[in-house]
């Protein structure tokens, strides 16, 4: 067993903690009891990194990844075994480049402050979610998020122009290209994104800024059935095709229950059975409020939508969007499982109403709500049976379990972590699993790092 | 050695060519000599190649795979030892999808089948490149395709939503994804994807489609200095942001040779030091003639354009796109050596004189036109000796050996194939091309995958 003297030579200056140091911090953003670890230590830099997990392999301790701790799949909790890398160290915004529209940042920046950094500057840097205040770009990069504007601007992934990362022998991959074509040889950076550091740990990365933009359109919509709500989405992504940054659909149930009596005012009546909130962005040259104005008003007069509210002002605007995105006062009572899934648009309507079923038959007071970037297929779901006990795998059985016929995703943008590792197989074919398991045993023969995330203890 | 009858009883219907159906044959676009091989298989789908992939590995044939032959960078050329797998049996489009706005076809398709195909019924495919016409989306797949519309809608990476792919193994990975979210475990799809087949081969896609542009406008501007270049660019960007689709700039020197007597009309003046095409595109509500003249009109004012001329018609439009597409008339004489290099933008100017400097101190009588997607980082080169001679090598180290220090890549956009191979660590670490030979020992252990591309030979 490696000691922590080991790892003391490598990363000086008190950032190796164990003790008490680790028992003062919370497991998770989601998990508030202490953390459990051997040591975790907060390396400055990839080469201090890679002298970590040189250490590491060597004695085949296993290593478990720390960033913001805001992954929903229990990706990062770590057992006492474990040693944490926490990339907390590694807070600097390395470069703004306005000549190439790009930033170098380090994997423990957070991304609310990149967004602002680069704001200030008149910059936009358009990954955003909803646990921006916390999360790194590390993290991020791992589990290649997604959020609110990948309608327009892509995961996490298609954002992310070069990075460095070190791997599990500690050998440092400098990959930090700043160009939009690079075809010299594999995209090796590719390994990185998206595997949740079980193939590597991201240290820095060079990433995709735009043009901020100058104007941003929204609108709030209800509508009477799910084809209306896809009809829109047609029409709105033929008129603002470029511009469109956001489609958002709220079920009924959902938004009667942010808007009951204590909740959020509702921007428009109550008894829908769709609500959308679409946003477009660009420049003054590009989007203009009396076409976007006239769309909507086009919609309405066909009927596809039945009302439609365009806020006057930011605080309007914002107002919408509380909507959409403060949902916490109806996550109770406990327990109440969030899910994010993601599913062809054209098996949409009845995947929710086979899931609503099968919830409210399990649970006879039970409710099941939905809401989601739909333009992304993907759902968010929250099923609360309204009953104490743990019901987590009779919820996920009743929510994963029709996906597998109609080609859906288990994980739309969480990624698999721990909590997701026996669903994979029902979006995964016995082949994609193996072809996992090749590259893990190829780039992490010892397994250390992030043991038991994404294939482990999946049959093949 | 494997006989040919294993493979005819693999695939039937004499879709197994050798003899002379395979000398009748060209090498490539570029090489019309005879094709060599040992045979030339075309199955019919994945389950057909799976077949021949087993029968190869078993006795360690080589395989060489042919999609449209217009590679640039020798990737597909064979030896007489090689079986050829062509997917020109695979020629079908499986389906368009109005409702998710997906296609979902062969590799064998011919990208201008598919563009054109897809217009009929309102969609856009936006990959484009002047091969259109004999590349195949599989081809295009497995280089990561760059071409003329990467600054709105990415490489052909961002365009893949799923695919089907073979490895060495014969095993099919089907991964045929149609959501633009899933992070169920890694991404396997990008293994496949830039690597030029030598992880696997391609049998089918399930491809983006936008909607089609209502409009697409276009101006040809002429600048004074390179500087001048940059501004104009980030004026653009910032007026269009989600509307600009391309951005071609041509050195005044290419612009005169393509505009000489018996050339192209010049639609502006020719005595300028470079000349750019810039494109937005969008739809009616996002994009207004007015503005886009206004933006050209600003830029004329403060002098930052010393010269524009906006097309009034489609067929002007054409003309002004024919200077910077059709350049074959100054590709004599003999020997002339293209290149498709990326840099930072900042390193582009100096870069482009070192060149010329270098190129006119070997060969006195020399020239070296430049253009390119400046946008993207990604120049053309044509350097032309004047001197009779083989200068390829010579030639090359004048272009390839400025672009490592300043983190330019050799290949933007044609990948390495068997070209480019020993510039290859020129643009990847000893650290990438490591992970590289990892990746592909691990998937091709045989080596029997289009053998000797992109990292064979290169010393790690």
């Amino acid at each position: 067993m490696t000691s922590l003297s080991q790892f003391r030579n490598v990363v000086p200056d008190g950032r190796v903690f164990s003790g008490d140091d680790v028992a003062g911090r919370a497991t998770s953003y989601w998990n508030p009891s202490p953390l459990q670890c051997r040591a975790l230590i907060a390396p400055m830099s990839a080469s201090e990194l890679s002298g970590v997990l040189r250490t590491c392999v060597a004695s085949r301790q296993s290593v478990v990844t720390h960033g913001g701790l805001t992954g929903c799949v229990a990706g990062a909790e770590s057992s006492s075994r474990d040693v944490v890398v926490s990339t907390e160290a590694m807070r600097s915004i390395v470069e703004i480049d306005h000549q190439e529209g790009i930033a170098v940042v380090e994997a423990g920046v957070r991304l609310q402050t990149l967004q602002e950094a680069v704001a200030r500057e008149g910059w936009y840097f358009p990954l955003d979610l909803g646990a921006r205040g916390s999360c790194t770009i590390g993290g991020n990069i791992a589990t290649n998020a997604g959020g609110i504007n990948v309608l327009r601007y892509g995961m996490t992934r298609s954002l992310v122009l070069g990075l460095e990362a070190v791997t599990a022998q500690g050998e440092v991959i400098s990959s930090l290209n700043r160009m939009m074509k690079n075809n010299a040889g594999y995209d090796v950076k590719q390994l990185f994104i998206g595997s949740e550091g079980t193939l590597g740990i991201v240290t820095r990365a060079v990433l995709r800024l735009f043009p901020r933009p100058q104007h941003r359109l929204d609108v709030m919509v209800a509508l009477r059935t799910f084809s209306h709500v896809i009809a829109f989405l047609q029409r709105m992504k033929r008129r603002f095709s470029g511009s469109l940054s956001a489609f958002e659909v709220m079920w009924g149930d959902y938004y009667r229950a942010v808007t009951q009596e204590g909740g959020h005012t509702a921007p428009l009546p109550r008894d829908h059975a769709f609500y959308v909130i679409a946003q477009a962005e660009g420049s003054e040259a590009e989007l203009s409020e009396a076409q976007f104005e006239s769309c909507v008003a086009d919609a309405l007069e066909s009927g596809e939508i039945a009302d439609a509210v365009i806020p006057q002002s930011g605080s309007q605007s914002r107002s919408l969007w509380q909507v959409r995105e403060d949902f916490e006062a109806i996550l109770t009572p406990a327990p109440v499982y969030l899910y994010d899934v993601s599913l062809p648009l054209a098996t949409m309507e009845q995947y929710v109403r086979d899931v609503q079923f099968a919830v409210r038959e399990r649970w006879s007071g039970s409710v099941a709500h939905v809401l989601g970037h739909v333009a992304d297929g993907n759902l968010h779901l929250f099923v609360q049976p309204n009953e104490s006990g743990d019901f987590h795998l009779e919820s996920d059985q009743a929510v994963y379990e029709p996906l597998k016929a109609i080609g859906g995703s288990v994980s739309a943008e969480h990624g698999i972590g721990c909590e997701k590792l026996r669903w994979l197989p029902h979006s995964r074919s016995k082949q994609e699993i193996g072809l996992m398991k090749t590259l893990k045993n190829a780039m992490d023969p010892n397994g250390v790092l992030n043991p038991g995330r994404i294939i482990s203890g999946v049959n093949q």
